[in-house]
């Protein structure tokens, strides 16, 4: 058997776009080190990079950029992209679709606190709610309680850590009471042994 | 021999985020039914896609969205995809970094006129031109006159199509003297036999 390599995954100390990958680690059970960098230690570092961003995948050494080209690889070595070309097709195309969401969310940023519960009403109703709908109906048609396939895969590791999140800040519940299929998906991934261990005991960041 | 599926590509009639996946099948030489829709048909067709966006690619019948998901699919169906899962996810970060570039860009949009030149400049010497050093860089070390691997890839073909336009526009052609590896990237792949003569009769749009 080919010896596990060593993975190092850096990233500042947040959520963001490490922690979907923090979670294909999690659910895989494999070690990796988990390095964090505060603003003075990534000033030092940032020359050193392939493209002056996090986060960084180190495998025995050598490097590769992109949040999501980091988690499909480790996906495909643990498993977790689908059976198939046509389901990594799909699964890429459901962290896509997640991405499109993120980035209208972000053109409805607001510092002004009034018009902020405006602009996410309106954020809410234009792009929030259809896309839960849209999740609701394909995990219905599915049927599996997964998003691609009968197995769980990366799309659905990024579609609990958003949703997850989203939902515990209060935003969404009172949308998913009446979305059976996407509430008990949050539920059952986070109920899986080692998401679920990695949630209580990872460090606690926004 | 299992029969070539029937592809059908469904997208406006521009270059935009399908010309990469159309240069991908005519590197493959492989027939498809290229679809163009003006804005009356799409208003018609928008409620019956998956996610109300187009690209759409149809796999005999079966319907994927998002192009960066059609593009990696159909590279890895033909070849165009690397000879590793290294390679694909080489692959994927540099179409990653192509993409923020492109969204970098989205940003410095100007409808006024000397503003633009003005926003140009700052677009010009904040993100392009360290970009294209970048890449300058990376052909250099790949040193097989491709960027990843030692054979064409779809990375290759999602950086020629954004090179070749911009350089065709004028706007990088100067930066580009300074670039050896990028110029002749950029000949060497508009001269492969299947895209100079995609490039010649492709309809010409925007």
């Amino acid at each position: 058997m080919p010896q596990t390599p060593h993975y190092k995954l850096t990233y500042f100390n947040i959520y963001g776009l490490a922690e979907p990958i923090r979670l294909i680690f999690a659910q895989a059970d494999v070690k990796y080190e988990d390095e964090r960098l505060d603003d003075a230690a990534w000033q030092k570092r940032k020359q050193l990079t392939p493209n002056g961003q996090l986060p960084l995948l180190e495998v025995d050494g050598k490097v590769l950029p992109q949040s999501k080209a980091i988690s499909t690889y480790l996906a495909k070595q643990f498993g977790l992209n689908g059976q198939d070309d046509w389901e990594a097709a799909q699964i890429q195309a459901a962290i896509a679709g997640l991405d499109d969401v993120k980035t209208q969310a972000r053109t409805y940023r607001e510092e002004n606190i009034p018009k902020k519960a405006e602009l996410f009403q309106k954020l809410e109703h234009d792009v929030l709610l259809p896309y839960l709908n849209r999740l609701e109906k394909a995990l219905a048609e599915n049927g599996t309680g997964y998003f691609v396939g009968s197995h769980v895969t990366q799309a659905d590791l990024h579609l609990f850590d958003y949703l997850k999140r989203f939902n515990d800040s209060g935003l969404i519940s009172p949308a998913l009471k009446k979305m059976p299929n996407l509430a008990k998906f949050i539920d059952t991934i986070g109920n899986l042994p080692k998401i679920k261990e990695w949630i209580e005991h990872r460090p606690k960041t926004h």
